[in-house]
């Protein structure tokens, strides 16, 4: 096993040695590009660190591993065109680097170049990966629609939620999990546990950054705080609040919710008091811990060394430790 | 073997089977639009005459067969988005009816389901076609950037536009027979070799097509004439012309495809001339003959019976026989 660090330079190694200068040159270069912006390329990691959880190299992984990152990248190259979003990463976005039809075929040919990277394994192991990675890529296509179709709509629940981020976010750090089990060929039994440990944390970990957008760390937080608020997203912890605060609170809410304004602190101020006062705020936290217990409770299922569980356990502990 | 229209009719059955009501309707509505406005599904087709011709039941190759429709139908949607083409087969185009963001996500969803229609085979064969298909989409987005490419550029030659051809249309006709040949476990000699007649078939399809968009039968040509001259695009018939032509004709003909009329028919008339005593008219036809004639040429090295030749022979003699 190796720190975290270690497997993010083997795939900052492994990427530069597989991003050559093709042509047409107007396809690949934005590829490069997002490529390049990096990140913490926390769902590869996964990849590497689960198979030699396993028992087998993370070299065998590193395949699998860019597979996972360059879907990623796809996702929030076509994501930036649909949320119109000017920057990525805090540089700019592909489709204002180049144009909206750009970022569509050069983000369809990373949806197609991560397939492309699965063909180093054999025919059985290339087959469940391709199989696992088709249905997350869907689901990650489902959830994306979920979240716009909830833009529009004022009914949505708690459970719709859960659904729409479990989908959108939680299924790929799942599966980039569960791809390290297949390529140390594991009993399946693991597989599916190493499924559901990185389904919850991922759960955790998105509902974490809610929490965050609104009651983070200015100093810690890598985004804009309240940034959710602004946009008037429907959160967890505004599900929450609709659903428990006073009947004032809520028209206050709601109200707050239907305004687009150029200075947002009072209306900041004013929404995290309803998130608090709702008790909202405190059911975020009380999840968070769920959804990271349910996590670490099927880690004690598998089938694998204590020490082996303990790093699992410290890497969860490391991931959400970001609230402090 | 069979028909046809008989194939066409088992695909549309199969199809049918395949298109159950999926949530997020918003997602899967507009897949199930653009593949019920049907078409004349020539690439499915390929694939189960070519299942048949290397001895296997059409059966067996429905599945690729799909994947072939549905990926064509994903570039298809994404085409029309950059070219903001308001009609498709006499329809409203998917960006148009819904908008971008759904095209560009709905196309996405129909990528990874292409894949997932190869999950019916068996690992060994699932890998080649998985592996085929990957390269040949690849292909299709980098003929499409090409495409975009040459809009902008005035010293596009003969062989850059026929690599643009090949890759944007004709590699799919090519993998398509192929994938039959795959499912069949046909020597892969005879699968290599029906990849050639589909990819020289292809490229004669589609210079035909240059071809009658100037000079067809407005009663059999099944789009508007004249389109490519309207749209100033330039085709093998203009690339021709400005290397044929005199001085005075080549800057008439570069003066005349630098202007966006209002009524274009005096326009259509005068270009139509310069391809005419440029010999470029006739020096694509005798392109198309040549591509043709190649592909019939791979037929004989193929290890089948006469009578199946025959019939891929007279397959290739009817698609090209639209020019009478």
């Amino acid at each position: 096993m190796h720190a975290v660090s270690q497997y993010q330079e083997f795939l900052a190694e492994y990427l530069e040695s597989k991003l050559e200068v093709k042509e047409p040159r107007n396809l690949y270069e934005p590829i490069h590009y997002i490529l390049d912006l990096g990140g913490k390329r926390i769902r590869p990691v996964l990849t590497l660190m689960s198979a030699e959880i396993f028992g087998t190299s993370y070299k065998k992984a590193l395949s699998a591993a860019l597979a996972v990152e360059v879907f990623h990248n796809f996702s929030l190259v076509h994501d930036d065109i649909m949320d119109d979003a000017p920057l990525r990463r805090g540089s700019v976005t592909v489709h204002e680097k180049w144009d909206t039809n750009t970022a569509i075929l050069s983000g369809d040919a990373m949806l197609i170049l991560a397939y492309q990277h699965f063909e180093y394994y054999k025919p059985v192991i290339f087959r469940k990966l391709a199989k696992l990675f088709s249905r997350t890529a869907l689901q990650v296509c489902e959830g994306q629609q979920m979240d716009v179709d909830f833009e529009v709509r004022q009914d949505v629940t708690i459970p719709e939620y859960m659904k729409m981020i479990e989908y959108k976010t939680a299924v790929l750090v799942a599966a980039a999990m569960k791809m390290g089990a297949i390529i140390a060929e594991t009993p399946k039994k693991n597989g599916n546990l190493i499924y559901d440990f990185g389904l919850n944390l991922g759960l955790a970990f998105q509902l974490q950054d809610d929490y965050l957008d609104a009651f983070g760390d200015p100093k810690t937080f890598g985004k804009q705080l309240g940034g959710d608020i602004i946009e008037n997203k429907k959160t967890y912890l505004y599900l929450k609040a609709i659903e428990f605060a006073s009947e004032s609170d809520k028209q206050k809410l709601t109200d707050l919710f239907s305004t687009q304004l150029e200075d947002n602190s009072a209306k900041i101020t004013d929404v995290k008091e309803i998130f608090i006062n709702s008790g909202s705020a405190t059911a975020i936290q009380k999840a968070i811990e769920e959804y990271t217990f349910k996590a670490f409770e099927t880690l004690e299922k598998m089938s694998i060394g204590d020490k082996k569980k303990q790093i699992l356990r410290s890497f969860g502990e490391n991931l959400m430790g970001r609230k402090v």
